[in-house]
């Protein structure tokens, strides 16, 4: 229930970046960065065996991005094949902090720390889910 | 209640290109034309007295779009400050087209027809409001 | 070089549907559906051999869309698992016309026609690259 | 050349929400915030002189961003009228640090600390512009 011992390996999420994803300047535009780790987040979400539809239609909690804190490093480009690694770094009752780095190869091109909270149906800050935290906390 | 008269003047609705809108050819990604004419739409909603949270909520009413006909004239450039023209063309009970035309200066760089319809909570389509059917009908 | 045999099987390309590309309405947004084609076209233009990068960088010649019909005919929700389908329909000398469906299981969600063109560095129209209408035309 | 001194009043510009901002939890979607706030950039770099499009054109010189630190305090929703108070808080030689708001009326949804650096064509760092730093520097 605080900060997380280093875990074996972080969840890996492979990423394709498209003309949509960039910008006059030839590489990826910033604010897809945060889109390619919300990806990552839902398929990571998913292997923890949490469905987030059924969590919101059975209890009506949803996470919500709370901060972001983020390091542009190097440009992704068009047609780039990407890694997004996301790992918990920390973990409190209502709130997790996680890291997600994109990757090229073995090249980390974004770095972030992102912190999520769960909100009910009132917008009012709730536990987090428990297999959540049970299958995290260790 | 088919097809329209021409109306004096079309509705008018300005666009500036930013940064996120252009893709690494240097202009506006296509699918970001669609987004500019229904930032275009929700304006011409709106100025025909029509509102779209108000008319969800009371009704349950929401309009969706049927079909899109669009044709790419000429590419649209970061820092274009652009206009859409918005004028309806075909009327019907539950289903209106309008042409939307977007523009640097004189030049149309995107022309399309949007079939719009509205659908209610079940997602069946229902009539159209009738303060849009009056304003527009007249 | 007109209109195409109909082939054996259209090219397949499979997208998952994550908060980005949902609206208020609890759908993918009308204009998300043209960056999930976009995406599938890349994957097949890059299927039949071609570089895109490699064709800009030698040649200086992209490809571009001219015109998209799209019929909406049911909405794709969050997490939903989508199949686009790719298929050349008319091919002439500087323009090809693609079908492209995207489907839930065996339901057609969005179906488009979507003509597109190859252009020099001067933006003007050029003959679609050879080993694109060799592989397509035979 | 390093902390500023407060000014007289941020640079304000003003963002109206769409549908396409909005996600399925009927919120402006967090990377769209990173939207909004490099179009107020834009915009105020444009009051600051800075033709972006020129100085490319004529040094190379692009805005690239480093890092955003950024708190999501309280959700923006459909058709809100928001203000983006855009004020420089450090400076240094080549770079810049803005302080953005997103703000519906008084209250702050969205708060952010966005530095900036510019990049020369090979991709590495550049004094920022002296219209630039004059303008701010006082």
């Amino acid at each position: 229930m605080s900060a997380l011992p280093p875990m074996a390996a972080p969840h890996r999420f492979t990423v394709r970046v498209y003309y949509e994803d960039t910008d006059l300047a030839g590489i990826v535009y910033y604010a897809n960065y945060l889109k390619f780790i919300e990806r990552a987040r839902t398929e990571w979400v998913r292997r923890l065996g949490i469905d987030q539809a059924a969590l919101k239609a059975e209890s009506g909690i949803v996470f919500a991005v709370r901060r972001v804190e983020a390091d542009y490093l190097s440009p992704a480009r068009f047609d780039d094949l990407l890694d997004v690694e996301t790992a918990p770094v920390d973990l409190r009752l209502a709130r997790i902090v996680l890291r997600q780095t994109v990757l090229r190869g073995q090249t980390a091109l974004f770095d972030a720390r992102v912190t999520l909270v769960a909100l009910g149906e009132d917008g009012r800050p709730r536990r987090l889910p428990r297999n959540l935290t049970d299958r995290i906390g260790g």
